[in-house]
């Protein structure tokens, strides 16, 4: 595939624009780029890189002559288009959680399982983006011996429910500075000042849609069908980069210095691991930047092959669009 | 002991304001209230239920005819006084950690170890905010099958560290909505929009001093030697209430429904566990008040004897003010 003919769908979302933006961060050779969306903002523009680009109503038809699609909308969305989408030929690199248990959909952290992008039969997967993070922090300990259990609580940015989630905690705290009615649109409840355990829908057995991708993807990312994974995942008041805390049991009993030396030289890594001169992940740190940071590496007290540690990363572009950049990267490689 | 002398220590701080506010809100029987702090605010005046209150000086020989002294200072303060205040026959209730672990000294959260009180010699000590709304919240279970490991993810608010770090997230949001420089003090780093996983200094095994609280204390509490916890202490941008993410197994496998109705009916407990309309514990809720929300009640995904829950608690008032209060109360009757 040269010089391929590409598209967005959702272009005006916080993943489309990421995507619009990483692309030409990453001078990805594309010969013609289109965005769609729906038909209210078909018109409009957008502009990167000194281009502009016009938006076009996304419709079952108009997917003729593209060679990728980049889905950055919910999953009614990327269902309704996906048949198209595969009828033009097209391959659908899509960020909704939509297809990615299929058997037959690659589900692809580059760092991790490139080779699985190349088995697609038209449609990749990207993952969930708390499991993107937290997948490239864990597989260079997988890659030492395979993860038995990961225990994963969540510290989740207000973007990763898009632009509305962002809005709404700028909003509230500039109600909490200035005064007036602190409105509560997106989220369940308050997030300024406030943290939200429940992050998705609930399924019967107590966890929330967001809980049970941690470990149905990683499952199927890291090729360990019986590794078990319990996950709280909180909302809290940051605007962008999603921070994990984890502790993950292996086969065999690591050393907390071979696990520092395998994350020291892992693509997508940077070891931030010096807690007493104040180095660790944060979001302050990851944010507007694709590397995955890891620190606070430490025996698990609960289990001698446990190691306990907290990672972030920026999970509107590593936990999303430049996965999927990245991805389609692979197709071309 | 009847219409006890009392004194707070430290009366200015973020405890010993909400001890001052606490002993009058619960009518606590008191004949005599002085209040100590260093003497830079010594002759100043603080006002609670209509009674000022004159500031004097905290020096070695100013304990003589005072009953109980609750301590709300730092650890350096608290063993300067202690040898002054156990001399002059008063109890100390004290806050700090400086006292927590010794033999001799009862570590007390009066709805778990209440008569743990009785046994003081001097000292009684109030356990870490963050293990106190830990142990609110799993007492009952334990009561149900002993606990034999904890795995913990904190969400604690910035007046863990004061008045200054609630003054630096006002002053970094009002700088962040107004303008400005954002202006870092307290914290090793911006917590605006960020969260920071580091609370308390660094021991040699990779744990903070707050993270091993849970171990070392809960221990003592639920007098368990042998509980294993591994805990990641999180500073997040909320003002109040910790909030803490737990995986807990007990030594029987408990059904999801006994646990719920132990926690229903514990003391100092409000079960909040209906997810899917929007119930569950959040600092939101918690703050200024008392009580410790549970919820998001479910099977460990990765232990069968394991249960995963969500629990918020003020840190400052049952964390700390309330607790101390609550003490004094099991002394006096």
């Amino acid at each position: 595939m040269t010089n391929p003919t590409i598209a967005i769908l959702g272009a005006t979302g916080a993943v489309g624009s990421d995507i619009l933006q990483i692309l030409h961060e990453r001078n990805f050779p594309y010969g013609k780029l289109i965005l769609l969306d729906r038909a209210a903002v078909a018109g409009q523009t957008k502009s990167c890189n000194g281009k502009t680009f016009t938006i076009t109503e996304a419709t079952d038809d108009c997917f003729a002559g593209i060679d990728i699609v980049f889905g950055a909308v919910d999953n009614p969305i990327s269902e309704k288009f996906a048949p198209a989408i595969k009828a033009a030929g097209a391959v659908f690199i899509d960020n909704s959680s939509a297809f990615r248990l299929f058997d037959d959909v690659p589900l692809v952290v580059p760092e991790v399982n490139p080779n699985a992008a190349q088995t697609h039969k038209g449609i990749i997967a990207n993952p969930n983006c708390t499991t993107i993070i937290s997948m490239v922090a864990l597989a260079p300990i997988a890659n030492l011996s395979p993860i038995e259990s990961i225990t994963a609580a969540t510290y989740q940015a207000v973007s990763g429910a898009g632009i509305p989630g962002l809005n709404e905690l700028e909003s509230q705290v500039a109600t909490h500075v200035n005064g007036g009615a602190m409105e509560v649109n997106t989220f369940a409840h308050q997030i300024a000042f406030n943290v939200i355990p429940a992050v998705g829908a609930m399924d019967e057995n107590g966890y929330t849609s967001e809980e049970m991708k941690l470990q149905n993807e990683s499952r199927k990312i890291l090729g360990l069908p019986n590794l078990h994974a319990t996950c709280t995942c909180v909302r809290v008041p940051v605007i962008r980069s999603h921070s994990v805390a984890i502790s993950v049991v292996t086969k065999d009993t690591l050393s907390l210095d071979e696990v520092r030396a395998a994350l020291a030289t892992a693509d997508g890594v940077k070891l931030c691991d010096d807690t007493n001169n104040g180095v660790y992940p944060m979001p302050l740190h990851t944010s507007g930047q694709d590397i995955v940071h890891v620190g606070r590496i430490r025996r698990d007290m609960t289990n001698p092959r446990g190691i306990t540690l907290f990672c972030a990363g920026d999970q509107v572009r590593k936990g999303a669009a430049t996965n999927a950049v990245q991805v389609a990267e692979l197709l071309l490689s």
